[in-house]
């Protein structure tokens, strides 16, 4: 899809709100409307014909022009007051905005500029319009998260082979190594700080790599992802280092019970399920097990322009799975003092039409390995 | 100074401004006042004796109570209304709120708990409260900020010594090198995204490493920094790729301008300075040499748990450097399509009564280097 159909989309939601235009300042806002990617711009979008107007700072003067060919460009700093100026300028009446992401001090900037101008037109909240069209990807997008997640896939390959999950070595290592070989695979960056969870730490839903030592027995959880082009991908992988080659009884346990959650929670991805039932098809067999008080965390969420989008796919989540949004699912069992699993997916859910389940995009294998 | 006395110094600040109570729902804030690094937090702040409050959620319960010792925690998801809640169980009538951060779907939901408690309190804009306290940096700040500046000069040094910077190498290859040593020397991270522009990209302030290669007679600008303890460094060199060991005169004419320019930067760091006249001592330099439209940004800013903080020096700038603050110097000429050269420095602005200049924690030398 082009960034052009996009905003088409979006005049479609900003007219069936009542209004007139709409200006976007969220800056992932701004790059999925336009393609832009700098650090300060706004775009300001006409339910009507009438062009948009992206507005940034001098520093972008060519990038803009690049990124966003067909859309005029304002060049000036206070990028949000401009385009405000611009709505009324136009005419605008009902003027929407982000009212998730403007901060009291620059709505008060807004208000000031429309008061200075003796403008008719007036700031309706719009939170949240752009992100509910990002939760259902194009095939462009799902084309980049898919690379996303092969590289990701590629470097933990590469890393297993070559025996870099060994006793000895620290989470710190393992994590520098894994996402060296990220770049490797092509990675732009990496999707968030990479988790490496050793031993007890593995209990620790988000541990930060330590100089803990990786030691025969333990767990070894890893969560991790890549950028491509501004796509993120997600996986988690949790491994055994074996005592004399065998995992104890109770990781087997709670190995397999986590697998089986997962394996549930990617069955009930289905187009037009309740979210909440989507994370209480994974949950019931954690809390059946006994294991409930460990599972704190909802089941998953939408990944794309940012790790953590919409929608959230928790125990409380209102709404329902749409066909075409990319979420992961990632139960989880921790044991503090002793460790935890957790198993993640990243997934695109399917069409009703589409005879086939979600599509797997986080390849790597998820039988217990015991390394 | 510990995070009570940092607390302390806000508690005046709080008082001065007629206030009887601050809610502090930056995350970089949270944690200067109390030591709390989670991704979800607010910190309630009493000009009185009362003691504070900190608020998170329940992923967060023994990081928070181990990293803010000593201070009230409550767990709660919605952080921002349980303070205020707890704000108005206090009879707190004035409660300033950081309206540089506050968005105005939060600031709704803060006045509705408010209504639904029928409360008096009444929230007042108090933006960039603690940012001020932070502008001058105390002796722990500087230590680490020291560290995570001799990370950057290790890896540069070793980068060099080792020939990293050679004609046929991509800037991707440069940068990616670069990150790893500086981890290796002890930083915890990257202070930002590094720049590694060679020859005609050297041009461009703020470039992404590509896979451009380098090649003799390129002018090589990197950007780069360590983020240890939450501390970021930032420092930019510029290296010559000479052809047949030699610069073109060109290079050596707006390499020795730049250095100029920052040696005149970094004289006019002087405690009471006016920030507007600290850039101007650069720039004129540069102005004088009819370069002035070629050196399109401010001279420097502030760095410390931000890459970029208070203050900002630039030719507009307003206000005046303040003894203890850690800023940068960084002027820079560009010629496009041609090249360019950037110098910065992060420095630390002494006492009036020091008797010596600034502390300059970016030590890798910046006599011209044809490699």
């Amino acid at each position: 899809m082009t960034h052009s159909q996009r905003r088409d989309n979006l005049k479609a939601q900003i007219a069936a709100r009542g209004l007139e235009a709409m200006l976007v300042t969220d800056l992932i806002n701004v790059r999925y409307l336009s393609g832009f990617t700098g650090s300060n711009g706004a775009l300001l979008v006409f339910a009507d014909d009438r062009g948009p107007v992206l507005a940034t700072d001098g520093r972008y003067r060519t990038q803009a022009a690049e990124q966003a060919a067909g859309i005029e460009v304002a060049i000036e700093r206070a990028v949000g007051r401009h385009l405000v100026g611009r709505a009324a300028d136009a005419g605008v009446g009902k003027l929407g905005f982000e009212s998730n992401v403007v901060t009291v001090d620059g709505f008060d900037a807004l208000t000031t500029e429309l008061a200075d101008r003796k403008a008719a037109t007036e700031l309706v909240r719009a939170a949240g319009t752009v992100e509910a069209l990002r939760e259902v990807k194009d095939e462009g997008e799902v084309a980049l998260l898919r690379l996303a997640c092969e590289a990701a896939d590629a470097a933990l390959t590469d890393l297993v082979q070559r025996g870099g999950l060994r006793p000895g070595r620290t989470e710190r290592e393992v994590g520098r190594e894994l996402e060296a070989l990220m770049f490797d695979h092509g990675a732009d960056a990496i999707s968030f700080e990479t988790i490496v969870a050793a031993g007890a730490n593995s209990a620790i839903p988000h541990h930060r790599p330590s100089d803990a030592v990786l030691a025969a027995g333990d767990f070894v959880k890893i969560d991790f992802g890549a950028l491509v082009a501004g796509y993120h991908s997600d996986m988690t992988r949790t491994f055994i280092l074996g005592k004399a080659g065998k995992a104890a009884a109770w990781q087997l346990e709670i190995y397999r019970l986590v697998a089986d959650a997962q394996r549930a929670g990617r069955e009930a991805l289905v187009p037009g399920a309740a979210l909440r039932d989507v994370d209480g098809a994974a949950r019931k067999l954690i809390v059946d097990a006994g294991y409930g008080e460990q599972f704190g965390h909802g089941l998953g969420h939408g990944v794309g322009l940012q790790i953590h989008e919409a929608p959230g796919i928790g125990a409380t989540s209102a709404g329902t799975l749409l066909a075409g949004s990319v979420v992961t699912v990632e139960p989880g069992v921790y044991l503090p003092g002793r460790g935890g699993v957790r198993i993640e997916d990243t997934l695109v859910v399917p069409d009703e039409t589409a005879g086939h389940g979600p599509e797997l995009l986080t390849q790597f294998p998820k039988e217990l390995t015991i390394l």
